[in-house]
């Protein structure tokens, strides 16, 4: 098999939506843009040993591929629509491939993303998403919009899949027979995230701030007062505690993992007080739950995030995940 | 310096068009597609090794792995106007990371296209850029629009590129004090290839059938063909000989260059024979040769390209490039 029909066999062959009016197989896809909207972008790359460990399954590796890209335009709140794919593969092992496309695939219906082009060439694994979607004009989500008094929330459990990352990593680790519910279940956080687009969709009309948690929340929180030129109180106390982290991992552990663990894929975002009722009805409606954990503060400090276990400051050191640090 | 801080150095500060309405920096960008016309996307990939020599210099990689997206997007006939870049190196050098960006943004300045997005992650070189462009509603080309009686053109001198690969690639090759300067020609033509944008739309509207040549001319006209479904005559003798490959390879060598050679980037287009005018006037208008080297015919057989020499048929074996093969 070729390299032309290796494409044609595994990634060429779905159906396309209207809005794909050449898909994969040509120069370039052509797509529509609907009026009203605008074009969301974005890409995340992946590699085997940063960000997944070594002898992942294929599946797992596909759908984090995807997954990284649909948070992104979760946090814009953005509707995903199209994705290519860089595949770089050190050689061609069909059942690996077959493993890896049935994952893609599964994950990009259940999201409505259609494929619309790609590339695959011999090398050191390396899966290169690019996603594009569509948001309504002057509507979208973004990092810098973040205003002093707004509240700080953050959706699901962080920490879960940086706990399951350890897990995975250290199998000489002990867990109890009581235990294995639990450890699966971080396991699959990790091996599984889940991009929240349905929440992103029901914030974009009153958020005022969002971002995805991809480097570990307090580092990435960071990020957001830098950009939005502000500075935020976390409330440790606050913190959604996981009931698997605390099942396996003593308190001090957990909460360093919530705090600068990667991978969760989760939405952090800021609205103002007034919204607050918006955002327990956004929660509920597509079943994401959503915790307040702070404030935003105006300061002239950058970046400035001061952690606070019941109003006494606390320091916390360490910085999110960097893969130049 | 950390990867936060390197993406904002080298990629992240260039002044953005008004259709960028949210750049480098965000989750994602936000970018508008004027109405009456539709967005073209492609990614392509390059690694070590594999696309260019080892130890090639940051400069030459970076032109490479913008260039080769620029000319699928003229092999559409589309204009080019936005692109992330997936940067996957293994160490942070600076000196390098410096030459790399000025390439890029040298290139990306010729051809007006603005870098929106990125993702800078450590491990073996691999450098993917997904292209995005605007075309008039209806009007893009494609691989697919052959009809038989349409006669068969190639811009540039392909084969080129392929004979300064083997010279980088055989340093031990004997090239004379008067062949040095055919010898930096056919370099300079694989190092730097020229995508075809301006052909690419000037042809848009009267083309049938129009892609790039990348793995070898005969090759991918038979991926022409196929996706055509017609055959097609090649003449050789018509093939455009270039006096910088003639200078240093024998004729034999020479046209299994041009047929065979990969890294062309020139276009591969097809047009009715009422058009041949347009076509000598779209070649003049951008200073670029376009050759007519043969026709379209129908043919029961898919892919079915047969060369001729002076009337008579003869076999060509080498297929073009494929990187599993």
């Amino acid at each position: 098999m070729n390299e032309f029909e290796l494409i044609a066999r595994y990634f060429g062959s779905s159906h396309h939506g209207a809005d794909v009016l050449l898909g994969v197989g040509d120069d370039a896809a052509v797509l529509d843009v609907p009026a009203g909207y605008k074009l969301v972008a974005a890409v995340d790359t992946i590699v085997e040993g940063i960000h997944f460990p070594l002898n992942s399954n294929a599946g797992d590796i596909a759908w984090r591929a995807l997954a990284v890209n649909l948070s992104d335009i979760a946090a814009m709140g953005a509707i995903p629509k199209w994705f290519t794919l860089s595949l770089c593969i050190p050689q061609v092992d069909e059942s690996w491939l077959k493993e890896f496309a049935e994952s893609l695939n599964h994950l990009a219906a259940q999201f409505n993303v259609q494929l619309v082009g790609g590339d695959t060439v011999k090398g050191p694994l390396n899966i290169s998403v690019q996603i594009m979607g569509l948001v309504e004009q002057d509507q979208w989500l973004t990092r810098s919009g973040a205003k002093a008094g707004d509240l700080v929330y953050v959706s699901g459990a962080p920490g879960e899949a940086a706990g399951g990352l350890q897990l995975l990593l250290h199998p000489e680790l002990q867990i109890s027979q009581g235990e294995q519910v639990h450890s699966s279940y971080l396991i699959n956080r990790f091996l599984k995230p889940q991009p929240r687009v349905e929440l992103g969709r029901l914030l974009r009309p009153f958020a005022n701030a969002c971002m995805d948690v991809s480097d570990g929340l307090l580092g990435d929180l960071r990020k957001l007062c830098a950009a939005s030129e502000c500075g935020a109180m976390l409330r440790l106390e606050q913190l959604p505690r996981s009931a698997s982290l605390a099942a396996i991992f003593d308190e001090d552990r957990s909460e360093q993992l919530m705090l600068c663990g990667g991978d969760d894929y989760e939405l952090l975002f800021t609205v103002a007080p007034s919204n607050i009722s918006q955002v327990t009805q956004a929660a509920s409606s597509c079943a994401v739950p959503c915790t307040c954990i702070g404030m935003i503060n105006q300061s002239n400090e950058l970046r400035d995030v001061k952690c606070f276990r019941n109003n006494h400051e606390v320091h916390v050191s360490v910085n999110g995940f960097d893969h130049f640090a």
